[in-house]
């Protein structure tokens, strides 16, 4: 299958078109502020000398070409003069200070000029990875294709160095990222040497022995880490840093698509098998421990020092959406669904302006404090989200995927035309038109207005269990399928549901979390008690649900029961519980209105 | 009241003449030839030089003194040639090696000389208060006083220093022991001038402006640590480092008995009760966090890094007796008998060679491997014990507490016998005799049998809540009150109890222990499953409880019912339980098999 992309898409009301508008008219000028704050925009100029502020940093480049990509994505929904006046600067930059081997990169040039290509840990082909996925965005928004032009000549001279001279101190980055890049330029260029550089990237890793024992970084010496363990298609299971693993799985999936090599699918269907089944939290946050930001062991789920990092849900978006076109199954799109209410949404507070880099799924305050007597504090997540951060990758990243979130909506294969989220939107692609109408997530109704179609097909949520659709129609492999459609109206029954976890996850045995339609809810103290492990969710859930205009989502206030408080530090077992509400809101919403307690999982009763 | 001091109570048979002669056998040597081998033992020939291995710390010391007064309880009970030779030997070197001024300190008379009592933080007066308790031991094991000649020297120097020419750059040591030392001094030989100078410390601490800001060492810069925060009678919370503190707080008891200071014990009373209402696992185990090794807030203990030292455990028994003999409350003797049967007693492995600093009340040995991808782990107790450690002070703590055991049984008060804790055993007090026969903690049956005793008083334990006495008694403050005592059977009724946390123990809530008697349950893997949290305890309590020999206590079997394994990583909630047994072993033998996980907290239904 096919997504159709964001040019053919218009997100036209409803709560993703209020984020997209946020994103528009705050995050975006945000971010561009912090970066010129810290010096980010200014290292374009080639100018920074030993002893100066700012220092470039080796991922710098990275940081600002996500923003390019991002604006370049707004400037094609909507023409915004300011946005391609910075995106056009720094294109001036690029160009005027790119080496005539086609090289750029502001550290290596800057900073360290007798060091490119040395270090794999140091981030060069990653920033040279979204400096092309950036020119790709700028030349379909525009149509300009300078910047592109840059771009060509920068992957023809790693080709050059890479390939054909072999004269790196490495095979293949220590952070991916490059991969994926090279199979969009070639899709954008039909240059099949990008796709060549891409494959040679993705079949040498963990298949060559230059790049291990590491010796030239300060990096974990751990193959794992760098999903560098195994080659691509012998890979099962998801290793190591997560953003740099699903960046990979990615442009494997995407290899896997351009050369239909059944091999590399079955690897990353086993590798997000792997990740959904046993190393996913239930707001779709990956990578549980700050350790390496990376995955763990099989159902290693803890909630209060979970990593979770935004940009980790970012990458698993773009793997499930690759999977999707492979295999065109609804549950990569309901993984989709999964990170964009909860995973990924939680990076950004609700005023547009601060993100997390860390999700944890449990906040308790004290735990911040408690060390009452000593110098030290125990290693927790924020609790507050921030602005910029020296390693900023995260705010960028949420700026491009705002202003993508059109591309998850609708896909085509031959006659067929796809409804994979619901959002109130209107697409257009070869003569077929379809026009969506709905309050999803605050309830499940959703209005469909075909025009052309032959057949449709809208993807029943895996959340869901009952629903009621106007007119004919049949299921067929979780789609309500409908031939010749017209309008149509469908209700998926939305209502609270408590979930639990498999009892790997040993932390959360006995416990249970609540979700509405796709989007998991949290309790923060600020509206309840201090003590949120004292609180027992009422397992016959009664429950009123009410929308938060803030929120552009629902609130819900559930019967539950609470502990007692007591004297005695231990006492005889017996139930001291009574009853009480609990008032929860959708997790992406916490840490909105100042510090708090926080809490996904709860006792049950 | 008044305890029977240990050269008039043998325990004659059971439980605790197990562990005795286990101290006596295997333990005290191990610990010996392990400071042998460390260079602790050769340190007192005063001949380390620089660049020669095995450089003293300045802890030493107190290390060897600590060995020294348990050798010397032993050597009481009954004489042994080797114990007392080495202990000569040492006291020779003392002699030899002492100061004429009095002084003696092996790392600032050979390592640092210029630096004698200039850090507050260097454990100086902590060593000194250590081997005064041995040089007290021994005389009263031995009646010899050439050891405590040598600490009269020492302490009359340590008064011209610190009173008279207050020549030290610090009020008040770091890590105290040195009051609680000097009160044994002034009680072994009524020199008044020791209660003074214990009092001088007790009274200067938080109350001056010397010894804070600290700039002269690198310890935290916090006086909570040093329970510096405040002058002792101001003191109401437990603070800080948990070993000096309960060292403090007993200090401050003994200080308060002997001056009969009614503020002082106050504030002793309340920070006891601040400790076990708040503060203390359901084990004994005090000093919830590895920061600091210290005391934190309010029902702040997590299961899995709890610190709780070993000499914490036994620090608090030190405080609990003190407790005892001010204000003669059942509560303090509780507090000694949860000590005894867990906290302290799980720093010994069984074979009696092996111990444990840290205390956890759960491992999870997944945790210890779960980063697969990354240099770096998390920091969580060991899981198997060691026979030295580089800071080893809690090994020959256990060599001395184990050697004293018989002195928590019986006091007097006036023509009252009070019996305290129950182990086989026989005192004779001033023409009273006592003797005890019991299988306490196996079962609950007591038998006693008194000679000339006017009036028994006989502990009610606070876990007992069923007994039976034969002949006559009353019941008064929780005790079996029984005059004219002659042949007396007790059976304190011993079940599987199942115990509950105060809500405010966030990780607890929802969940139970199992305890049998005094002594508290785990269940280990080993035993069980490797995924313990899938476990529940069934609340109707169904259990069988059998002897094991190796533990000397009783293991039980209880009914309860585990998780289904499932597929699916979240799914609707829904009950999913089969019933099951689950072997439960006491706390304190865990990790005698071998790496296994261990749980304490369990679910129930």
């Amino acid at each position: 299958m096919k997504y159709i992309e964001g040019t053919n898409v218009k997100i036209t009301d409803g709560f993703w078109k209020a984020k997209q508008e946020l994103n528009r008219n705050t995050t975006i000028h945000s971010v561009w502020n912090r970066f010129s704050d810290t010096g980010r925009i200014a290292a374009f100029n080639f100018d920074w000398k030993e002893g100066m502020e700012n220092k470039p940093h080796f991922f710098w480049d990275s940081d600002v070409a996500k923003w390019m990509e991002g604006a370049a994505y707004l400037i094609a929904e909507k023409y915004d003069a300011d946005l391609e006046a910075k995106v056009e600067g720094l294109i001036d930059k690029i160009e005027e200070n790119q080496e005539d081997t086609g090289y750029f990169n502001i550290y290596f040039m800057v900073c360290e000029p007798d060091k490119r290509f040395t270090g794999r840990s140091l981030h060069e082909l990653y920033c040279a990875g979204h400096l092309m996925e950036a020119a790709v965005a700028y030349y379909k928004s525009t149509g300009k294709d300078r910047f592109l032009k840059c771009m060509e000549k920068y992957a023809d001279y790693i080709y050059k160095v890479f390939v054909e001279e072999k004269s790196a101190k490495f095979v293949t980055p220590g952070h991916e990222e490059i991969e994926l890049a090279l199979i969009r330029m070639y899709n954008a260029t039909k240059n099949k040497k990008y796709l060549d550089l891409a494959e040679f990237f993705i079949e040498q890793r963990g298949n060559n022995s230059v790049d291990f024992p590491v010796t030239n970084d300060d990096l974990p010496k751990n193959d794992k880490y760098t999903q560098s363990h195994l080659p691509a298609r012998k890979q099962r299971t998801a290793e190591g840093h997560a953003v740099r693993a699903c960046y990979w799985y990615k442009a494997m999936a995407d290899l896997a698509y351009e050369k239909n090599d059944t091999e590399l699918a079955e690897a990353c269907r086993d590798i997000f098998n792997d990740i959904i089944t046993k190393k996913m939290y239930i707001t779709g946050g990956i990578g549980a421990s700050h350790l390496g930001e990376a995955f763990t062991v099989d159902y290693d789920l803890p909630n209060e020092t979970a990593y979770n990092e935004t940009c980790a849900s970012i990458s698993m978006m773009f793997f499930a959406k690759s999977m999707m076109k492979l295999e065109n199954n609804t549950v990569y799109a309901d993984i989709i669904e999964k990170e964009l209410y909860n995973g990924m949404l939680a990076g950004l507070s609700l005023d547009g302006k601060g993100f997390f880099y860390e999700n944890p799924l449990e906040i308790n305050l004290r735990n911040h404090i408690r060390h009452t007597s000593v110098c030290g504090t125990d290693r927790l997540p924020i609790t507050q989200r921030k602005e910029v951060f020296d390693c900023s990758c995260c705010p960028p990243n949420v700026n491009r995927t705002l202003a993508t979130i059109n591309e998850y909506i609708y896909a085509v294969d031959g006659e067929t035309l796809y409804v994979n989220q619901f959002m109130s939107s209107e697409a257009d692609f070869e003569g077929v038109t379809v026009k969506q109408t709905t309050n999803y997530p605050v309830d499940g109704e959703v209005e469909l207005n075909f025009e052309n179609a032959k057949i449709a097909k809208i993807r029943i949520p895996c959340w869901c269990d009952e629903y009621t659709v106007s007119g004919e129609y049949k299921v067929e492999d979780n789609y309500i399928t409908i031939e010749n459609p017209k309008d149509v109206k469908i209700n998926f029954v939305m209502k609270p549901v408590l979930m639990k976890s498999n009892p790997g996850v040993g932390n959360n045995v006995d416990k249970v979390a609540l979700m509405y339609g796709p989007v998991v809810y949290c309790a923060e103290s600020v509206d309840n008690i201090e003590n949120l492990y004292s609180l027992y969710i009422n397992k016959d859930i009664k429950a009123d649900v009410l929308y938060n205009g803030n929120y552009g989502m629902n609130e819900i206030i559930a019967d539950g029961f609470v502990s007692k408080p007591a004297n005695a530090l231990y006492s005889k077992y017996a139930d001291n519980l009574e009853e009480t509400k609990i008032k929860f809101i959708p997790y992406s919403c916490f840490a909105n209105r100042g510090e708090s307690s926080m809490l996904v999982w709860f006792n049950v009763r």
